[in-house]
C-alpha cells in the first residue's frame, strides 16, 4: 500500500543536495547542504498538514495529528546527515520512510489513533562533530544539553553556534514528546541478509561496544645491528596482539565475538628503525553483555602477556562503552508481524552498528527494521539497497506503526 | 701515541656546526651546514700541509705525501653529512680519527712508505638525497655518475645542483685514485659491544639485506555488522605475517636472521571500520648469503598463505638488495692486529648495517673498525660513544693503517 516507486524517487531527490563525485552524499551535520535537505523534508512535510516542532538540539518532530492527541505519539525516524563520502542510504532511508508512511496515509485519508510522529535526530554520524547518536543521546539524557550544543568540529566551530547559523536552534525542551513507540528503518551497514537471502531483518537489540586506545612502548633501535634477542619491538607486540585476539573471535563459533583494530600509528616509522612506540585502536563487541566483559579481561590478559613477552610497557584506556541493548518486545514482534505479513525471508538479528535507538531505546519501547544492502557497504559512495527492499522495509514500517497507533 | 683529548675536541667542535635542542647535529648532506663542517675540515687538512682532490660528486680525497708517491695510498674515512635528528658519531667519528692519524704523523715528524688518504664520502645518509651511500658506491662504479648527480631531494633540488652551489662539484673523474687499503672506523650502532663490555668489533664484513615494500588488499566494512567469518582484514593478515616472521627469526640461536618491519600504514583508517588496504616496509638481513634467499623464500611462502588464510591480495616488490660482503682478509688481520697491541676485549664481527666500506670493498682491500655506543642507540641526538673508545678505536686506525703503508 505504500509507493514504492514515490519512495524511491525520494531517496533520489535528497541524494542530489550534497552530491559527490561517485554517487554518494556530503551532508555533514548542520552545513548548509544538511540544512538544505532538512529544508526539503520540511517542505515535503508541511504539503501534507503536518506540525513541524523543533527542540534545542536540531532534532525535528513532524506530527501527524491523530484521532487521540491527548496521547503520546507513535514515531519513527534516522538521521539526514551523512559522512564526508557518505551513502544516499545510511539515515536517509529511515527518514524518507517515515515520510512515506505519511505520505501514504493522506492518499487513503487514514486517521490514526495515536499521533504519529517523524524524528530528524541531529548529527548521527558524529562525523563533524564527536561522538556520534549525540542529539539522541541528549534527547534521552545521556548527554547534557550544554555538553552537546558545546561540541566542536574541526574548525572550533560549536553545535550550538550552527544551529543558529542554520535556524535550526529551537525552542522545545530536550526530552519533550515523550514517544508510544520508536521505529527505525535502517540499511544492515553489514552482508548477513544479503549473504542469507533474506529480505528483512527483525532487529531484537544492539550489541555491546567498547573502544580502546592503546599504546605500546618499547625501544626504537637500527634494524640492522640489534640483534633479534635485544629487541623491545613494539610492531612485533603488537602484531601478536591482534593476531591472537582474531584467532579468539573467530573461534567462536557464535559468530558472538567481534574484534577490530582500525588504526595502528607507529611513532617517527623508519624503513630500517625498529618501531619503538605503536598507537593502536581497539573496538570489542558481543551481543552479551558477560561474554563482553570477558572479552575485555581477555583482551587486558593478553595485553599483559606481551608486556612481559616483548620488554615492552603497555597502556590501555577505555574511550567509550555501549552497553548490550535489548529493544521492546511488544515493538519488535510487531515489526516481526509487519513482515510475516509479506511472505518474504527474514531473521531476528542483534544490530551490530550503534544507531539513534540505541538512546532512544532508553525512554521509549523502540524496535528497529534492517533492508540489505549491497555487499554490506556503507559508510561509502558505493553504498546502494535496492529500489524492491526500500519499499518493502517501508511497507513493514507502515504496518508496525499503524499497528502500535491503534488503541 | 695519538692524542684522545684533541681527537675528541675536534668531535666537540664539528658538532658545533648545525646543532640541535637535544646535543645533537644536523648537516643533511651539501647543506649549509654540511658545507660549513666540510670546510673546517679542510682548514685544519690544510695546516698539515695535505693536498686536497675533489671528485665530481663531491667525495673530498685529503692527501698526505708519502716516500713512495707512486704507489696506491692507504685510505680511512666515512662520512660527515647526519640524519636529520642526528648524533655526533655516525660517520664524523670515522672523519675526523683520519684527521688525528694525519696530526699524530704530523707531531711526529713520520712519513709513511705509501701515501696516506683521508675521504669523505658525499651523502652516506640517503636522507637528502636517496639512495643511501651514493657517492661511495658511484665510486666503487654500482651508480653511474649520472644518476648519483640526478637525485633529488624533496624540494626538487638535484645533488648535483647542490654541488654547484656548495663549492663541492670537483674536477677528478669518479672512481679515482685506485686505494691500496681502506679502513673504516664507525660506532657498532647496535648493542652487542656494550653488553658484551668488549671494547673494538674487528669487522669482518655486512650482513646482506633485502628491501620489500607489501601491499595486502582485503575489503573495508564496517566493525560492527561485518561478522569475523566474513571479513577480508588486510591489518589482521598484516600482523599474522608480522608475527610469524618475528617468531621465525628469533627462533634461529645463531643471531643471524634479523627482520624488521619499520613502516605499516592502514589506507583510511576509522576506529570502527575494517582495515581494506596496509602498505608494509620489509627489511631482511642475514650473515649468510644462501640463509637471505631461504629467508626471502620463508617470507614469499608466508605471505602465499595469507592470501589464502585472510581471502586478500598480496603484493611485493623488492626495491633494495645489497649482498653479504667479506672483507678483506690482510685488513682485517692488521686491524686484529692493531686491536691485539691494545690489549683490549674484543671480537671479529660482520656488520649489521651498511656503510661507505661496503662499495668501497668492491674495489680496495677494505675492513671496518667499530667501537661501542651508549645502549646501541644511534641516528639519534642521544647517540654517544665515550672519549676512551673513540680513542682507542683511532689508535687501532692508526696502527692498523701505518702497518699496510709499510712496505
Ligand atoms: N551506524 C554507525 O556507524 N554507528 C557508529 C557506532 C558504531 O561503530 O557502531
Ligand atoms: N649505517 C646505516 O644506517 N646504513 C643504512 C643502511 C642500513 O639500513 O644498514
Amino acid at each position: 500500500s505504500i509507493d514504492g516507486q514515490r519512495f524511491w524517487s525520494s531517496l533520489l531527490a535528497m541524494a542530489e543536495i550534497g552530491p559527490t563525485a561517485n554517487g554518494g552524499s556530503c551532508r555533514l551535520a548542520l552545513t548548509e547542504e544538511d540544512a538544505a535537505g532538512r529544508h526539503l523534508l520540511i517542505e515535503w512535510c508541511e504539503a501534507l498538514g503536518c506540525t513541524l516542532r523543533v527542540d534545542r538540539v536540531g532534532n525535528l518532530f513532524f506530527r501527524r495529528a491523530g484521532r487521540r492527541d491527548d496521547l503520546d505519539p507513535v514515531a519513527c525516524g534516522s538521521h539526514l546527515d551523512t559522512q564526508p563520502k557518505g551513502g544516499r542510504f545510511d539515515g536517509i532511508l529511515g527518514v524518507l520512510a517515515g515520510l512515506e508512511v505519511f505520505r501514504t496515509l493522506h492518499d487513503q485519508g487514514i486517521v490514526t489513533e495515536r499521533p504519529l510522529e517523524l524524528i530528524v535526530w541531529t548529527n548521527e554520524e558524529g562525523s563533524r562533530f564527536a561522538p556520534a547518536m549525540v542529539a539522541s543521546g541528549t534527547y534521552a539524557g545521556e548527554f547534557s544539553e550544554a555538553y552537546t550544543l558545546a561540541r566542536e568540529d574541526r574548525d572550533g566551530v560549536t553545535l550550538g553556534e550552527s544551529l543558529e547559523v542554520t535556524g535550526f536552534a529551537g525552542e522545545m525542551p530536550v526530552g519533550e514528546p515523550c514517544l508510544a513507540s520508536f521505529f527505525e528503518l535502517h540499511i544492515e551497514q553489514g552482508p548477513v541478509l544479503e549473504e542469507e537471502r533474506e529480505a528483512i531483518g527483525v532487529v531484537t537489540g544492539v550489541q555491546g561496544m567498547r573502544w580502546f586506545d592503546v599504546t605500546l612502548r618499547g625501544q626504537s633501535a637500527h634494524a640492522g645491528p640489534t640483534p633479534m634477542a635485544y629487541r623491545r619491538d613494539a610492531l612485533a607486540a603488537c602484531a601478536r596482539l591482534i593476531d591472537r585476539l582474531q584467532g579468539h573471535a573467530l573461534a567462536d563459533i557464535s559468530g558472538g565475538t567481534k574484534v577490530t583494530f582500525g588504526c595502528l600509528e607507529i611513532d617517527s616509522p623508519s624503513r630500517n628503525v625498529i618501531p619503538g612506540e605503536v598507537r593502536l585502536t581497539v573496538d570489542l563487541r558481543h551481543v552479551v553483555e558477560t561474554e563482553l566483559d570477558a572479552l575485555e579481561a581477555r583482551f587486558q590478559r593478553e595485553l599483559a602477556e606481551l608486556a612481559e613477552g616483548f620488554g615492552i610497557e603497555t597502556a590501555s584506556e577505555r574511550i567509550w562503552a555501549s552497553p548490550v541493548v535489548n529493544f521492546d518486545a511488544g515493538c519488535i514482534d510487531a515489526v516481526e508481524r509487519a513482515t510475516q505479513a509479506q511472505g518474504v525471508a527474514y531473521r531476528r538479528m542483534m544490530s551490530g552498528a550503534g544507531h539513534d535507538a540505541v538512546y532512544v531505546s532508553r525512554v521509549a519501547p523502540t524496535s528497529m527494521i534492517f533492508i540489505p544492502c549491497r555487499d554490506g557497504i556503507s559508510h561509502n559512495e558505493a553504498e546502494y539497497a535496492s529500489p524492491e527492499h526500500c519499499a518493502l522495509g517501508a511497507q513493514v514500517l507502515f504496518d508496525a506503526m499503524l499497528e502500535r497507533a491503534s488503541l
